[in-house]
This record gives C-alpha cells, structure tokens and sequence, in this order.
C-alpha cells in the first residue's frame, strides 16, 4: 500500500477495507487489554482505536483478538502432508506464520528439496519462512539423497523467505571446532542461527552459545531451559508427537524473563494436529498448568518474531500485516475467527478457502538396485548386536544375543521378539542394504517398513520373515514413498507417501486414516508398542544412542563408528 | 577473533585475556542476579560462568557487574564538546554506546557536519551509532547551513554506524502526507526510524506509527507513553537539561511493558553531565522513584539493544562486546568500573584514557556579510508582536505591545523588560538579519548573543542597546562561534565554541566553568531567568509556539507563517 494512502487511512480520514469493530484486543507490547477497533487495508492493519470506518465492517461484539500464532520451529514433513495441505490444518488453529526447518526433504532430495517447500507454500493463507538444514546428511555414516555444504545454502538467503541457519544439531562438531560446521557458522554469522543441544552444559553449552546459536528447542528440564536463557538463547518450548516439554519447562518462566521463551511443535503428526491442534494446544496447555494468558500468547506471537526479526509481524499494531485470531475465552483460547493478511480464512476451526490448483513438480524418490537387495544373513558367528526398542523413546539400547540359525542362516526368531531389520538405500541406488536384529518391535509375523527414517530416510523395515519384508519394502516402492505393512505376500495396509516418500498427497484426514490402518495392521500382526511406525523411523537415526542401523550397516552411536553385525567378529 | 579460537575459549580450554572474577552478574535476559564470573578476550566477552583462567584476573568480590549503558537518543553538541570529550565526560558513568542524532551540526554543515560526529568518535573508548537528521532544516522560515533530502542522506546508511533515520520531527509533514518528507520515510523503510510527536494522539499518532515511526522520546504523562507503546512504539524516557519527563512516566511502567522503555538524555548542557552523570543518573533516579534496578538497569541496556537491532550488545553473554559497569549498591548505582570493549577505560568517576591525538578538520562556519547588518527598526506603528518568554520552557507566547519610539526608531526599553532581539544569518553571509523585541529575559542593559540557536544555529542576540549587541556578536565571530554577554563596547564574557559554533574545542570543565561566567555577567546585568542562555538558544526555533525569531523575521508558529513586527500593518 502507498505510504500516503496508508496515513489517511490511519487517520481515519478514508473507509478501510475492513473493520474489526469492538474486539478486546490483546496488546502483546504492553500485555494489556482493552476494547478497540482494527481496521483493515489489504494485508496490513493501518488503524487501532476508534472512530474507523470500512467498507466491511465485522463486529467482534467483546471477543478477544489476538495476533496470529507463530510456530519458531517445525519440520512440515512431520505432518506427512506438503505445505498447502499443511496450512490447511493449522490456520484453522490460528497459527499465521511458521519458521520450518526442510529437513527431511533437504535429506532426500537437497537444494530440489527445499526450493520445493518454499514453493510448494505459496498461494496459501500461512506465512512459511524457512530455516535452511545445518545437518545434511547427519552423519556419514548413512547414505542420504544429498550433502549440503554452507556454499550450497547460503545463495537461498537472498530469498526474503529465508531467515538464517536452523537448528544446528552438531553441536559436538561446534564446540570441537569442525571445520565444515564452522564455515557454515561463518556463512550465516550476520543472520539468525537456530539451536540444538539437548542436555548441553556448562562451558559447552557457553562455547555452543558464543559460537553463534541464540535459540534452543530441546530443553527438557526448567534447570536446563534458565541456564540455556541466561546465556542470551531463547527457549522454544515445545510439544511435538515425539517429546512434551511444557508441563516441565513452565517452572522455568517468570514475568522476568518471558520475554525470552517461545512455543514450538517441531514435529507433529497428522493424528495430534486433528486431534489437540497446534500452537493454540500450547497456550491451552500451558494456561490450563498456571501460566498467564497474555504471557502465553505473547510466547506465541511477539516473542518469536523479535527473535526472527519480523519486524512487521507479531503483533496488532498499524503498519503490521493484519495476522489475526479471534476467540471467546481466554483461558480456552479456541480460535473461532482467523485472519490472514486481512482476509478471513478460517471459522470454527474450518478453512474457507479453497487450495490453490497448482502443482510443484518433483522427481521420484524411490530409486533401488533392486538386483542387489538380498535380505539372507549368512552365520559368521553365535552371538549377534542387536538393537533393543525402548519404549516410547528414540534411544536404543544395545544389546548382545544369542543368534537363531536355521540352515546356516542368521535368522528372525519371533518367538525371542528378535526381528530382522533392514535399511535400503533408496536415494541413489546404490545397492546397499545394511541389515541386523532388532528386539522389541513385538511383530509376531509379517513385516513394517516405512520410507520415513530419519535422517537419511532410506527404507527401513523390521519383519519376521525374508518374504514378508520384501513385499512391505516394494509396496512402499510402488507408490513412490510411504508406510506399509505386509505378512506373506500380501499388503495389508498402506500409507503412500509419493512427495519425496516423506509426504501424502492426499488430505490430512485420509493420511490419518492410512496411517490408522498400518498402525492397526502391525497391531494385528503383534506389536503392542503405542506407536511402531514412530519407533521403526528413529531405528535407522545414526546420531541418536546406542545402537542403530543404517544402510552402510550397524552403528555404534557411543563409539560413532560401524561395527559388524556378529559380535564374535570384533 | 577466530571463531574456533572464540570456542576454544568459552570451553575454558585456553586462558582468555582477562577475567572478571565473583562479580554479582546482572542478567538482562531473565531479570536475576547470580555470581559469575566473566572471561574476555580482545573486545568479546566468551565465557560466563565459572572454571574459566586468564591472564589478567580482577577480583570483583561481589560487586555487581551490568552490561554498559546504552543512551537511545543524544544530540552530543548540547553537551557543547565533540565525541571525544563527551566521552570522557560520560563513559566513566557507565555509558559504552550512545545513538546519536547530529541534527545540530546537520543544520550548520550538512554532511560534513554528519561525518565531522562520524569520524570524530572513532578512537574513544564510546561506540557512536548515528540516527541521520530527519528535519534539516526545521523548516523553510529560516535560514541554515543545508538542506538535506533523502538521496542526500541514503548514501550514509552503507557506513555500519548508521542505524536508521533520525526523529522525525516534522509529525504535521508525515500526517499531511508532504511529499518531502514521505520520500524520506520510504527511503528508509528497511531501518529504524526514531519519532519524537509530542502531544500527538488519537488517529493522528496512529497514522505517524503507521508511517514507521517505531519510537518517541517527547511523552511528558504516563498516559501519552501508554498510548504510544501499545501502538508499538519503543518509548524513550527522557531527562535532558531542557526536559525531564522520568517522574511523570514512571507510573506508565510495569512489569509486563516495560521491555518497551529504554532511557535517553536527549540534551545535556555541561553542568548537568558533571553535577549528575548520565544515564547512570536517570538509573538511580528511577530507582530513587520506586522502579526495580533491574528494570532500570534493562531499559539502559537489552531493551535499547533491541530497538536499533544492536544484536551484540546490551547483555553479558557468550559472543557480546565485553561493555561492562561495575558497582556496589543496586539502589544507587555509582560506576566504580566501566569496561569498553575489554579494556578497563574508566574507575571511580575518571575516564583512564588520553584522548587521542586527532584532528579532524572542519570549516570555519561563522560567514556574517557585516556590512549589510543593522539593529536599527524604524518605526512603522505603534503597535508591535513581541515574544513572550515562558520560564522554563521552549514555547513563547505571542504578545502585542506598545512599541516604545524614540528618534523614530522602535526601540529597547528595558524598564518595561522590552528588549531588542536579532538573528543574524551566518551561515552564507547573505546579510539577512530578523529583527523584533522579547520580554522576559530581564537584562537591564547590556546584550547577550549565542551561535547555539535551535535549529538553523544563526547568532541570535538580545539586548538592551545596539552597541551592546553588535559587541557580544562580534565576539562570538571572533572566535568562531559561542556565547557572549558584553556591555557598551565590553565583552564581559565569553564561551568560544569554533567547532561549527556549537561546541567548544576546550574540556568539559572549561566549558562549564565559560558558560558559568557568561551566565553571571548575564544575572549581573539583570536577567534572573534560571538559564538566559538556553532560553535564547530556543527562541530562534520557529516550529515550537507561538512567536519566534529566525532570520527571516518573525514567525508566527501557530498559523506557520512570516508576520512583520508591527502589528498594525497586517
């Protein structure tokens, strides 16, 4: 909008576009509230206060307005559904603006990958900045579709879309001065640059905070969530599927220092974003544990545009972008009016507007020499590494076995819980299968197997028999990507993933629904953990302890190093 | 330093240069105080916390420690020394950054006056960030040394210590949509830019805030800094020599705004840095007044850091400039030591520096055409606009008196307290002199002259006899600017400012001690005004109320426009 138009408009001297009349607006600057008008010029709010008038004119009659939520740190592949689709599930909760980390599909598909998700997001009412992967591949140890050097990323930043440098999960590279993960520091040292650093103490931490990173979204403790604040990084609480932080981190958060936290959901899967929604859960939930509202949507508003410098958003001020939620109970906020730059798009937790027809184009993912998958395990020894489950958790713990062998073979003993797993490299063909034993999966015939494994996301599939795992894994190929479960020759459910084998096409509700389906097949086929399929996409996360395997083979994660599958060998 | 040198450092596995030991750190991010010790090496603070060696250790036993003090809005030349001695008068007070605005040189020099402040700061243990003059000059009713557009300003934003654009001034220009003064908006629309509306409300406010205007340091009730904050505007508590607003706005702050205050001294004369101090002074004056130190001590910091995007500074923390005050009592905050970039620069109130021994060279600025300047008025009524000073204050009154003729000249008759006034153009030498007569400022004989006249800084005199004040204006060229007061053909007193007849090239005591005498020979002329000099330093200024002075004659503020001097010719 011209300068001078937006001043008469401010000065009321002209109708607005849009008058939000009569809403008790929530004054994230200086935490109070009070009744005013908003009015409404395109994307941007030109008028707070009274005595506006607009060509359309919406009466808020006492609800509260506040300004649209912010996520500081998502992975949308976490959804299994690409941005648009995405957007669709969230807005409707209030969230305008998310900060996303690519990094899943950075592993598959590289530069392709994040160009896609920056593009992918236009055209739809949710704002997507971007903050490029710092960890592709996450280790070497594992065979990714991409390797991502800062020389790669730092041309994305002339993109107004990119933000900086996201999470740096290496934080043993940063304080032990890798050279490569230093150059990236160096690269984006004038922008913002993400944390990682679950557990980091003490003078790590400090070195981990003087090389550059002025965020954190793992602490898991308040303790460790003060320490990381006091040393000038915000916290991003979070609550994703896979780690709920809130209920632990709340203690931490003073009228002093709030100002310094954030909410994040890093990762969340269909089924929570259906069921408790997204940043609005958090506000929920931490109100509901004592926290103060305004304190709790500022967490979720101004607080992480200040740290991601968003200077125009945030907040319900003229010359801001007019991002605005609706409700009627603070204390349960359930957004009932959502605007995006102006324009209302969603109601009741509907969206209202129709997905842009656009297709983004995007190779196959799925490339295998399937001449070269062999799932037999020839006997080199008696005694075995294997990965044991612990559940609910992404850790392993690493065991040593007695092998089954039958005809000479290493084989699956579902009668021990001893399960073969396999990782097939999936990006490049290159043939390379890693496989060993796993315990604790539960699957008492059959087999799981899923193109989402992180962070290589090559296939991974844990089965009782040869046979059944080879149809999971081409079942999954079929359809370019995705989960399935199988028993013999016979696919019993599947969740087909064709973007980048990380993400449906289809609507979150139907991915949902598949998902249930798999879920429900490996329920039947044994497994009695909350969630296999979660379980099964951390078996193959090399950097995550003790003991997992990628299609390079097994990887000792306290060592950081491959060792054999047969412990005799050693 | 390196970035893996900085690591190695903050991991504590390399002595740093020096250590700050069991100092009681005031931490910014969270509000809390904690000993800690603070490891520095060259400029950087790395390490905060304990274990860490050096090779310089000080004790700090318990004192407190606070990041440096950060001014958000100075115009150094009312300070009447250039950045070097200023800073030494205020860095021992804990200051280590001001945000200037060299609106006054600007008005003298243009450019060259902006890259005079520039470069004449570099070498001083004060970081000087510019905000460029938004207002010069203050308007087309008189006459100064430039006139500066934006495509004259844009080109200074490449040097990094220019922020942004300075306050703007001219409020009525940005909510009547003047061209001029939009252009300059838009040309900085990707910076900060400083307000300063006082008084201003309602949609009017609204519409400046929605012009960009993102701060304001003229509220004068807490009501008027409430509603400026809620409109996003970073609101600056001011306490000049001409203005102090701290009591008035304390009651506006609160925990849960506060982070939208930050402190500044806008103007401070000589006596008032040496007698008080600082921003150290507006710290324990705010204390003194209820507010919690910590508070004061983030307004004087983080929050000030926040605004202008200064994302190293304003905090003790890994990677942050090592700026550090140290000091004994929370509730009276005397700096005992001030740290500049690692270096300790100041102990006990005494900067520890020599001032380096620079010249940078400047133009003479006095250029009077002498032979065109008369102080004579004939008659041409009977009726007369006088201006009528307010004790105390920046604004006149507009008065109509009876001119007292003699002669046939309308003439000084100081047993009415009616006094002659001038403003002499000296800038370009075009002989233009405004002429008109002042009650209020209580000579009963003699002149008093002054280069320092807001904002187009002509020589401004006013006196009892022409004679009188030719000699004080003379005195004032001789010297290349500065204050005078003289009797008949005597220079009683003078204050010689050569650096652009605004500041002096002496010390800061020298100053003060001059200015002191010019004030005494003032009083012993008759003036009982608490101080005649900044009174006449203002009436020259022709956008504050109602009736001022400039070269170009008397200007009727209210209306905006040239009136003559008698009143019956209108």
């Amino acid at each position: 909008m011209e300068l001078a138009h937006r001043i008469r408009l401010a000065r009321g001297q002209e109708p607005a576009d849009l008058l939000l009349q009569g809403g008790r607006l929530i004054n994230v600057f200086t935490g109070d509230i009070y009744e005013a008008d908003i009015a409404i010029q395109g994307s941007w709010i030109v008028g707070v206060g009274e005595g506006y008038t607009a060509r359309e004119v919406i009466p808020l009659r006492g609800r509260f307005v506040a300004p649209g939520f912010i996520d500081a740190h998502v992975h949308i592949e976490s959804s299994m559904v690409p941005p648009p689709e995405f957007a669709r599930a969230v807005v409707p909760h209030g969230t305008t603006v998310v900060i996303i980390d690519p990094h899943e599909i950075a592993n598959v598909l590289g530069l392709d990958g994040i160009r896609y998700m920056l593009n992918a997001a236009k055209y739809n009412p949710l704002s997507v900045f971007v903050m490029l992967p710092s960890c592709v591949p996450a280790s070497p140890l594992g065979t990714a579709g991409a390797t991502l050097y800062w020389y790669d990323l730092r041309p994305l930043l002339s993109n107004p879309w990119v933000l900086g440098l996201a999470e740096m999960m290496n934080y043993p590279g940063v304080i032990n001065g890798d050279p490569v993960v230093l150059d990236k520091l160096r690269a984006f040292a004038h922008v913002v640059r993400d944390g990682h650093a679950p557990q980091l103490t003490g003078r790590d931490l400090v070195a981990y905070a003087a090389a550059g990173m002025s965020s954190d979204h793992e602490c898991t403790t308040a303790a460790e969530a003060l320490e990381k604040a006091r040393l000038g990084m915000y916290v991003f609480v979070r609550e994703s599927s896979v780690a709920r932080n809130l209920a632990d981190l709340l203690p931490a958060i003073t009228p002093a220092n709030s100002r310094r936290f954030c909410f994040c959901t890093d990762d969340r899967h269909p089924a929570d974003l259906l069921d408790e929604g997204h940043i609005d859960a958090l506000i929920r939930k931490a109100v509901r544990l004592g926290l103060d509202p305004v304190t709790a949507i500022r967490m979720a508003t101004l607080n992480t545009a200040e740290h991601y410098r968003l200077h125009d958003r945030g907040a319900i001020a003229p010359g801001r972008l007019a991002d605005l939620v609706v409700f009627s109970d603070l204390y349960d906020l359930r957004p009932e009016l959502v605007f995006r730059h102006g324009v209302l798009v969603a109601e009741n937790g509907r969206p209202l507007w129709e997905p842009p027809n656009r297709k983004v184009a995007l190779r196959h993912t799925i490339n295998i020499a399937w001449d070269q998958v062999r799932f037999r395990i020839p006997a080199r020894g008696r005694r075995i590494h294997v990965i044991g489950v612990v559940r609910d958790q992404v850790i392993t713990r690493h065991l040593i076995e007695e092998a089954t062998i039958a005809d000479g073979e290493a084989v699956a003993d579902p009668g021990r819980d001893l399960l073969k797993i396999a990782v097939i490299e999936r990006h490049r063909a290159t043939g390379q299968v890693g496989l060993g034993f796993v315990k604790g999966m539960g699957l008492r015939r059959g087999a799981l197997a899923s193109s989402v494994a992180h962070d290589h996301h090559n296939i991974v599939v844990v089965g009782a028999d040869d046979r059944s795992m080879e149809t999971a894994v081409r079942a999954i190929a079929e359809t370019g990507g995705g989960m399935a479960a199988a028993e013999g020759e016979t696919v019993l459910a599947r969740l087909p993933l064709p973007i980048a084998g990380l993400m449906s096409d289809q609507p979150i509700e139907t991915v949902r629904r598949e998902m249930d389906a798999v879920l429900a097949a490996a329920r039947a086929l044994g497994s009695e953990l909350p969630n296999p399929l979660m379980t099964l996409s951390f078996l193959a996360l090399e950097v995550i302890p003790e003991l997992k395997l990628t299609d390079q083979g097994l990887v000792d994660v306290v060592r950081f190093e491959r060792i054999p599958l047969f412990a005799g060998e050693d």
